[in-house]
């Protein structure tokens, strides 16, 4: 077990005020969702509140622990390197509070842009970070509310939202958001229509 | 030089007649778009004329020439398997036609999603054909405007109405435009701030 307090203090004294109670926020949606899910709600929780230790690094100081734990990172992370801060965290999670479960860490990594086959734990995580009480936006009502009973759903009108407000930020897309909501599309289809044998 | 007359007179044979209008249209705007931004008109011309020559395939016929000239498809495109009629096409003017100009095959090909750092042939190709006369659909004039003079811009504002199109329906997105719009906007902001030496 993890000793959850401890982990909040020392996030608390990590993140500004406000990053602080959305960590909180996504722990709490990421907790609501593994319960209507099936997923375990002690990763959820984890994995929640932990997703955005990262998110405070200057750029020299993720750089560095990019180096230091030899994280692999693409051209389009290269230019953009705030999307980093989920691989990052991951290590630093493993190494700060020897957190050493892939699922746990696999759903802080890929919490930013997603990928192809997502775990149950990674869509919820994906999704909590769309949808917290916090998050006010056109449409965040109905995708809660479509998260209620449709993970896969909910998670691909997150991916698409997502992916149109980058459009028209006229920012790069990073290419494991299109991976992600091609890879959800082709499960929800087969799950739709099994393959006959 | 190739006989024009005798390719029209087979492409008009071979596809609708609302299909050649089009082909025509972007055989034209081709042309334009090649006389503003230093292309060669001739490629131009000819590869707007044929980027469509295999649009009119049914499935087992595009599976029949995927197999028989050994073109590499992936999962999105064996899902979709329209998406290969720019593959296909590029094969068979090749035997038809003994078009061998690599420059014209590769703006045949990759017409329908665009790929990483396309050629300026590419760009007018896939460019002609969003806004070829014939097209109506909002924004158009205002991608045909900014074609006149920044072929780069119209071409990424006719992948991002592309990309969003395909969100709204529901589909797949193919990589390659990703691929593709990321490399123009990188191209785009190094045109504006070269790296200094």
């Amino acid at each position: 077990m993890y000793d959850l307090e401890f982990i909040k203090s020392v996030l608390k004294n990590k993140l500004p005020h406000r990053r602080y109670n959305h960590s909180l926020g996504v722990c709490e949606s990421a907790i609501w969702l593994a319960k209507k899910h099936d997923a375990c709600q002690n990763k959820a929780e984890l994995a929640g509140l932990l997703h955005d230790y990262a998110k405070y690094l200057n750029s020299y100081e993720a750089r560095k622990y990019i180096k230091e734990f030899q994280i692999q990172i693409d051209e389009v992370i290269d230019l953009n390197i705030d999307l980093a801060h989920g691989l990052i965290a991951a290590e630093l999670i493993k190494f700060e509070f020897e957190i050493e479960d892939e699922e746990i860490l696999n759903a802080v990594r890929y919490h930013t842009t997603g990928r192809e086959n997502m775990t149950n734990l990674e869509k919820i995580i994906y999704l909590a970070d769309y949808i917290e009480p916090n998050r006010r936006f056109p449409v965040v009502d109905k995708i809660r509310d479509i998260a209620k009973h449709d993970l896969n759903k909910a998670v691909l009108m997150a991916l698409d939202n997502s992916i149109k407000h980058v459009i028209s930020k006229g920012l790069l897309i990073h290419h494991n958001s299109i991976f992600a909501r091609n890879s959800l599309i082709m499960e929800m289809a087969s799950a739709q229509s099994p393959i006959e044998v």
